[in-house]
């Protein structure tokens, strides 16, 4: 007899967080017309209409269909339209064509996230299988993990045309940062991966311990005014600091500064934001580029990256406070704070570590189409830790593995330095 | 000193004509939501909101700009935007990316069109230099050029996506087609271009003579019924009726049917239509067929494609009511009523000719940018004549030059056979 | 009945010219090793053995299989490395893969020829089917427009690798070029097309009248010094003369001039030759460029290229002693020689025309796979008339078609202006 | 004061090495004529000739030209040619087209390497500084690099052409494969990495410890026969068992079968071979697959692939016998010969590894242009353990780290299974 949980205070609790974050999504859209949403400027990027839907099939397809009896989809031709990369859920609209997808329009998608959300209410008003629960809360954390990449390829659809539509005001103040300093761990056997209550992602498990050698992390990220100086010395005009792929990449095609930057025709630079183009903050973390120019300039720094081990071995995060997230509204990555200790580890930007994306020993994805989720992608990406001006609260988290492949860059990805220590 | 026009009977006849075009266009946008309005399913296809700006930044560039005292653009960057290919005009927005351009928004471009109307019709109470009403003139039929393509377009992108919204209702009943015959021709001197009083393109002039072989044309179009039986017996399989350019490009591009044509999974086909996915009709003349796929069916057919001139000397169309055009709407072209003589030449499909499009003795493309309108695409390309079911009335004349290249189908081009006789 | 030709003086003749053409093919090779006769720098070009074994295989297959009773191949499979494009004859090695054919080995091609040839000889030796003599003409042919192919495949290699090895010594001493003047051509009704006794190819068939608008032809082709001239004055760098696709073909590729032209660091330029790099003569006729190129130029001298039937209209070769062939050893162009008329019509450089390349009034390709030949080439390809320093004398003749798609200019390819006269 | 060695017995072992290895290069030219030796099939392709000038090139840089007084190059444009990827050596030829070098000729090259040898056994009569010998040391290896290299490209380059040319003898007879059967690794705390005396390259150092889980290795490598009933279980049709990037891979190319496979008509399958093409041998390894092929094999199998550092932990090569390298003459991988533990670890295939190609902690790489031997291509690689039957004795130890990209296969790759155990 399969477990089911019964009406009551729980229940509740998690309905209201499904409202919550089903709500949290279409705000989103505040300041995108109809036409911003429907715009794919590359092959990486999805139309945010696309995230809104997207989102919902992922509802309706894994919760719904198996588990509200009588449920019929809206429209069963959507399902081809919104599966991702499910093999399990059957073929699926090209990738690189979702631009092309006119219809639904975003009124009907917006209703249809209406219809479904009253369904998913309707089967949370319980009793219900304790199956659809472990589906619902997956689907929040993939849901917010699409809000994340809906403010990511929103501020690239605005790049790519000319007129540059701004989208969202600016709402914190600059501030400076400290000296770059080192902050040194003793390396010995430590403990990664989740282990605690609260949910995590196949690919955070299981928990294991790992042996690190001694090393230094820098006390804060590279900013935008050390990148500024790689740039002046000839960091995208000589081959040395970089991968071979990497350098390769630079010179086909043809990268000479982060993603969005712009010569300001007097020897500096400005930077395309969702507030705007703006002057560059030379005191703000650098953001915005690949893994393989994260590699160069640590390389041309004397440094290196960390691995995710040694990102994640240095603890938790501490205290609430470091930074304002996605819920809160988005801003521009904020300077770090003079004082002891590391500081901008969470929520400022995403940290690129040298550490490929891999199972974790013992790791088993799980069975059927939802098994897809992560697992399949363990090939040729990268790991970034820590989280960004527009990740949700909840996914700032010391075992939360990001992966992007090394020449990608529209992710809020930025460098923290590391150093081998005797 | 230039000559002018003052105000009178002629003035508001060409003001009148004027807001008519202009109007038309807009109405073409029936049935299109802001969303279907800014896709671009394929490099060749333009947004309809591009086309409904770029009609209008012709006459803000070419009209308002050098001869409206004090006119101002809405906005300066627009030019960027929506230039199509006038070198002479400066740098533009990649023609591959127009789909990129949410901004401006269709309400954006729509209020421009207004304003841009509204100035004209300023322009046009004259008094009012000749270089205006010239201007005018071609600029008003540069915009019924773009009337059939943004049909074009827009039938283009509705196939690209899953759902494959219906666009326009079916008003035409299906008529039977008569039997293939042959009407001959004796060769010998004939006249061919532009030589009257109306309106015509530089690519029309000048009118010169040719000595033309005898031959016959087909009384008729190639109907799908036919091309369902060329299908039938491998045509796109075999290589030997094929130029060698076609049949790489069938191999290549894994064609084996015409453009829209859909197979209903029990041996039959289905088309995609501006009014949905109907049964084809197989006395219809076929249509959404590249040159090559004409060239392959000619010579299958034991026949050839006609030379311009062949299309041409047969004269001009006699009478009205051989077709309705698009200022009536849009309908699927009919098939050919029986009786004596050519019918369907005018209207119903362009007519693929086995004629390059080049310049004709003596031609001379007309001084600055707006000299670049039609020489410089004289390569590689082949001359369609006679008109479609999207073609505005005025452009179905027997002089009209049309032109794509010999692997393009997304006009609405068919095919009538021709060959030697003795 | 079949018509069959004895023993006796014409075909001891035939069968010496066979010996002949075959023994010149050989003799190109005078000067490339092995490794050299392997290479193909591109996929237009083939490496020169494949040339070597290509023409054999012609012979093999159309001549000695059919009429040779007991004709056993060499190699069975050498038919599927060394067709061209003959559907007709079954599938066959792609053509951009012909350099990784290290097999056959040079040597085992020629002695394949040297078993071809004998067999050649043994079937003319007599009584011979008449289509078998029809065929060997057509072979031999074949055979010399593979000479001239040859001998531009051979000069891309060589260009394509750092070390650029020579080919051939120089033997021509230069000259200097006339000035620049205009022959007038009354224009009305002419003949062209082939109509005499020798052989032509299908394509150049039937004879028939055309009828030509007064135009005037330049005395001699456009020289080095002449185009460059057109590039210091940006003629690469403004859209203005160029067709629309010629531009893009420009901007693409990066081109600057024409294909063989180095910059000698010091302002002027160098040409890579069969006979090595040296510096350009100003008095030579350009070669190696494109159909966009040659159009290009045109429009910037105020001129324009002449179409095939003017070319030809001027009439024959009057006489011999305009160039050297051939069979009498490589040269570069020779300047024209000052005086009347028009000169260096015949043998310097390949004249393009502004005439699409597509079937003359009652076209008939032959049946079979010989048909193949040449119908199938007829779109989107240029004519070229008159013949090069690399083609032989026998095809250096009035009615002789050349074609290459515009952007093409690894052959022998020059230009002579032409303009519309009142 | 430099370390300094003198003439004696160690010098002269060293002399003999160097001539050895040298020779040996030289010795599997055997069976290919120049023709082949010019071969480049693919990009990942280089040709043998390459190889023989790449190889000399190395020494002529980085040994002659420093430490031989006098040294002058035979030629100073082939340093452009024969430069492999070197950026500290300035620009080089284009790797995707060393296929078109025919210049050198290969008895020119031959002739190049036994000058260079000649010079270096003078700077090897000693007295000699002690950086010499490393470098010549490191010359050696990187020699002995490209010997492998030089028959996997061979093999490519012959299976490229439709005659298939046969190259070496077969020299080994088949033999049976055991039962699958695991063998049980305790995991802990284990060291990896060079640690000894002899040479190693830089990426196996430096030697440190790691932490593994308990696990287990199979005792042989997969069999042909096993990956036949993973073709015909569907294995290359369905996504389950693939990689996101592997899948793809699998559909872009057309990928279904090891890429020597051939079908032989009637339900089997054929095995493209150094000694010609021979039906597949159902008990020999598996060869020529890629690691996405082995990672969706391992899947299916419901195993794993190993990581290096758990094949590298089983211990190094136990004993000579298992296996014939290179210097011996090359064959097939043999079968396993029945019996306890792990067998055809060593010189049979390489074995892939799920671990992505990285520095190990506190890697650093070497100074100048030599050190851009290994670290640069530290990305999106992925480790190969073991060797194969193409590898020279030396290079077959147990700290020795291959690496390729995922989707190669040319290199003699196959799969040994690894799961993880309670």
């Amino acid at each position: 007899m399969r477990a089911m949980t019964e009406p009551g205070a729980e229940l509740a609790a998690r309905a209201a967080r499904c409202a919550q974050v089903r709500a949290t999504t279409v705000a989103l859209l505040d300041g995108l017309e109809p036409e911003d949403a429907q715009l794919q400027s590359e092959p990486d990027v999805s139309p945010p209409k696309w995230h809104l839907a997207h989102t919902t099939w992922f509802f309706e397809t894994f919760v719904l269909a198996p588990f509200l009896p009588g449920h019929q989809p809206v429209d069963p031709r959507w399902a081809y339209a919104f599966n991702s990369y499910y093999e399990a859920c059957g073929p699926r609209h090209a990738r690189a064509a979702r631009g092309l997808l006119s219809r639904p329009l975003l009124r009907e998608v917006l209703a249809w996230r209406e219809a479904v959300d009253e369904a998913l209410l309707t089967l949370l008003s319980g009793p219900v299988d304790d199956e659809v629960l472990r589906r619902v809360e997956l689907g929040l954390h993939h849901e917010q993990q699409h809000q994340e990449l809906l403010v990511m390829d929103a501020k690239a659809n605005a790049f790519a045309q000319p007129l540059r539509p701004t989208w969202r005001p600016r709402t914190l103040p600059r501030a400076s940062a400290p000296p770059l300093a080192w902050c040194d761990h003793p390396g010995g056997l430590a403990t990664v991966g989740h282990g605690g209550e609260g949910f995590a992602f196949d690919n955070e498990e299981p928990r294991h311990r790992v042996l690190l050698p001694p090393f230094a992390l820098a006390n804060r990220c590279v900013t935008n005014g050390e990148w500024a100086a790689f740039v002046a010395d000839g960091g995208y005009r000589t081959p040395g600091p970089w991968l071979s792929d990497g350098w390769a990449w630079v010179q086909q095609q043809g990268i000479e500064a982060p993603r969005y930057w712009l010569r300001d025709g007097e020897g500096g630079w400005l930077e395309h934001t969702v507030h705007g183009t703006v002057p560059l903050d030379p005191d703000a973390p650098v953001v915005h580029v690949s893994g393989y120019e994260a590699e160069a300039f640590a390389t041309w720094a004397e440094a290196r990256l960390p691995t995710e081990q040694e990102w994640e071995a240095w603890g938790p995060r501490e205290a609430e406070g470091e930074g304002r997230f996605l819920d809160d509204g988005l801003w521009h990555p904020a300077a770090a704070t003079p004082g002891e200790g590391l500081r901008q580890r969470f929520g400022d930007v995403w940290t690129w570590t040298r550490s490929a994306y891999g199972p974790y020993p013992g790791y088993r994805p799980a069975p059927g189409a939802l098994g897809e989720y992560n697992g399949k992608f363990m090939s040729s990406q990268w790991v970034l830790r820590g989280g960004c001006c527009a990740t949700p609260r909840d996914h700032v988290r010391v075992s939360y593995r990001n992966f992007f492949h090394p020449h990608q860059r529209w992710a809020f990805s930025g460098v923290r330095l590391a150093r081998d220590t005797p």
